[in-house]
């Protein structure tokens, strides 16, 4: 498995997996009706750098680094992830995150930041604890989940 | 004293203080030296909406609503508000913040957030305390202030 810098090319291979997760939207804000030219926006076009993490060709997961406040917050940096369903449980977004943190402190941050973390994606707030990351916020009711209703959304942080 | 919507000529009233707060840098994320244009962009077409504070002809405030976060976060608002050095100690942040709520509620929204309060800006923190606002979060030195060094910045919440 490698990790690499993505290019416009890849996102015939995100799109699959980005349309999955956002459709379902029990994890990520975006509208659930996010439409191709909006997603190559946001995924690949106003973040700083976005990676893939490829297996014999094929794209397994992808996340972007982005700086999260410009100005006085610029030495913060906000990363997203996102897993094809096909490569969940094999530990990749732990690899990815990991390779974030390296990217950010190669790019000059200090800090990364999740700033809307559904408080009922569970596994997510267990992987990002585990892997250094404080709760440092929680913003009450901020998450409309599809099922569940109103959740808490989280603040994680953590300072290299 | 009069909150009205903003035009876009109105910016020639706004950009005096606008530059004025951000080349300061003390309490808005954004770049010192952030120019004209890129303000226009931030302050009167990105957001949702944003308003004047007028007396007799003369801007003395303005700010800005916009959905926080798209999908499962958009019933939660931010605001951003900037007063005329000439016009502080009048209470007039206070009247735009209680605008500002009744607008988010007109326009559906359930709760407002402030993302990124300088901890060191004690008048702002003292302030959305007091009309309502909870410290949901704390980032832990998310904020370089140009004299004080690393300061934290605060998540303020208020749902409605």
């Amino acid at each position: 498995m490698h990790i690499r810098e993505a290019t416009l090319a890849d996102f015939d291979q995100i799109w699959p997996f980005f349309h999955e997760i956002v459709a379902a939207g029990e994890t990520y804000a975006y509208p659930r009706d996010t439409i191709r030219e909006q997603a190559i926006k946001s995924w690949m076009e106003t973040p700083r750098k976005t990676f893939v993490a490829e297996e014999n060709g094929q794209i397994l997961g992808s996340y972007y680094i982005k700086t999260n406040q410009p100005g006085g917050g610029d030495h913060v940096c906000n990363c997203g992830y996102m897993v094809s369903s096909a490569a969940r449980g094999l530990g990749l977004a732990t690899t990815m995150c990991e390779h974030s943190q390296q990217v950010a402190k190669s790019l000059g941050y200090q800090a990364m930041q999740f700033n809307f973390v559904a408080s009922s994606n569970e596994g997510a707030v267990r992987l990002w604890t585990k892997l250094g990351f404080e709760t440092v916020g929680r913003l009450p009711k901020a998450f409309l989940h599809p099922s569940r209703g109103y959740v808490d959304a989280l603040v994680m942080y953590k300072w290299f």
